[in-house]
């Protein structure tokens, strides 16, 4: 697998200073400097508006916190309109991302992020600027820079080139729509504990039957939703099957 | 209400240079500068094992990626063995993060994160040194600092004193169990998009009752599992009434 261009991420922010940040090191920080994908910072700042820069104000109808003024946020989308891929708002009241919304993200041009800070974007900006909204999860952040890292993170792990091996993402937690199965290093025996035997017996076989159940037994006990879902899914797939 | 310590992160990483990273500045960043939360961050690389100074090995059975050792994870443990709170990894397979967990730990004292870069832990480290496993989502990412990072955010603005006014918890998501209302601000008229009238009748008996109708229509609309919770919590509040 190849890509015409590098994956492109476009956040635009009042928090620029905080990118890359973390993305700058490790996997993300060495894909950087490969070229397998870019990033473009801009400033909320600089569309803000009339000469006290107000960037936001007070909700109409009261309550805390200040709203990012909705004509900031499309004149800065203006400016980024050549930029690839999804408007993406990372908002508490998104579509929660999943691993199947980063494959889809991953898999296309790139994406431009809108970081929320203060107490959120005025709706007919959202509106107005078909803004996709999306949820890391089901709490509250003190913005959405560090979501937007989350999800570009979650992107650039998949993008062709950026991890050793393809088969790390096969068997890793929701690629199969289980949770992963326990892993164990050496030293083969540490403060009394020793690896599982089967791990050490070199039957392959038996191994990945020990690792499918480990998985199964771990979902069905942690995320009965995930493993009522993966049951779905199993009965869909031998379904699917009865022709032959 | 006050505390009589500030609350205290610890993280243990192979990636020190990423932190505090964004929780240096803005909301996080006066927080710490103001001594209402503290950070200490600990290098897993120096409790490395032998002369190679290994802190990662490959996983018995096969399979792709690096391990970390458990004796590297539970040496740097035990050197914070004084930091409070709970032991989190920050892993697939956890509890998936929500607010009521988010302000169980800004109620405690604070809280020591272990990042698992590379493929994970030795499970019998997370078993031995009786670490909390939680989620921050159903998406895989190159590690835990990310997802560290964003359960302190999460926190740190909880923290008394951190945000301007207490209020400003109460009315957002998830805090009543509904998705946020939409949020407008100036200019009341912009790119032939008006701010809905009742917003400026100064009605504020109205515009709270606007608010709650809008929260329950987008909760019901987006989150059918949050508004199945919501009613069922409304139930028991109307049936535990009933002596009255």
């Amino acid at each position: 697998m190849s890509r015409d261009a590098p994956w492109q991420a476009t956040i635009l922010t009042l928090f620029p200073d905080a990118f890359p940040g973390i993305l700058g090191q490790s996997l993300a920080g060495r894909a950087l400097a490969a070229d397998l994908w870019q990033l473009q910072t801009v400033h909320l700042r600089d569309f803000a508006y009339g000469k006290h820069r107000l960037v936001d104000d007070t909700p109409f109808g009261g309550g805390p916190g200040m709203v990012i003024r909705p004509d900031v946020v499309a004149a800065a989308l203006a400016s980024v309109g050549e930029a690839p891929g999804p408007r993406l708002y990372l908002s508490p009241r998104g579509r929660p991302l999943d691993q199947q919304l980063v494959h889809e993200l991953a898999d296309g041009p790139g994406a431009v992020f809108v970081g929320g800070r203060y107490e959120g974007l005025d709706q007919r900006a959202i509106e107005a600027c078909d803004l996709r909204e999306v949820s890391v999860g089901d709490y509250i952040l003190s913005g959405g820079e560090l979501a937007a890292q989350l999800v570009m993170d979650a992107c650039i792990r998949l993008l062709p080139g950026v991890m050793g091996k393809p088969a790390s993402h096969q068997q890793e937690s929701f690629e199969i729509g289980l949770l992963e199965y326990p892993l164990y290093t050496q030293p083969r025996s540490w403060n009394g504990l020793d690896v599982p035997d089967i791990l050490t017996s070199g039957h392959h076989r038996q191994i990945a039957e020990w690792r499918q159940a480990e998985a199964e037994a771990i979902t069905r006990q942690r995320r009965p939703d995930l493993w009522q879902a993966w049951l779905a899914k199993k009965a869909k797939g031998k379904n699917a099957k009865k022709p032959e």
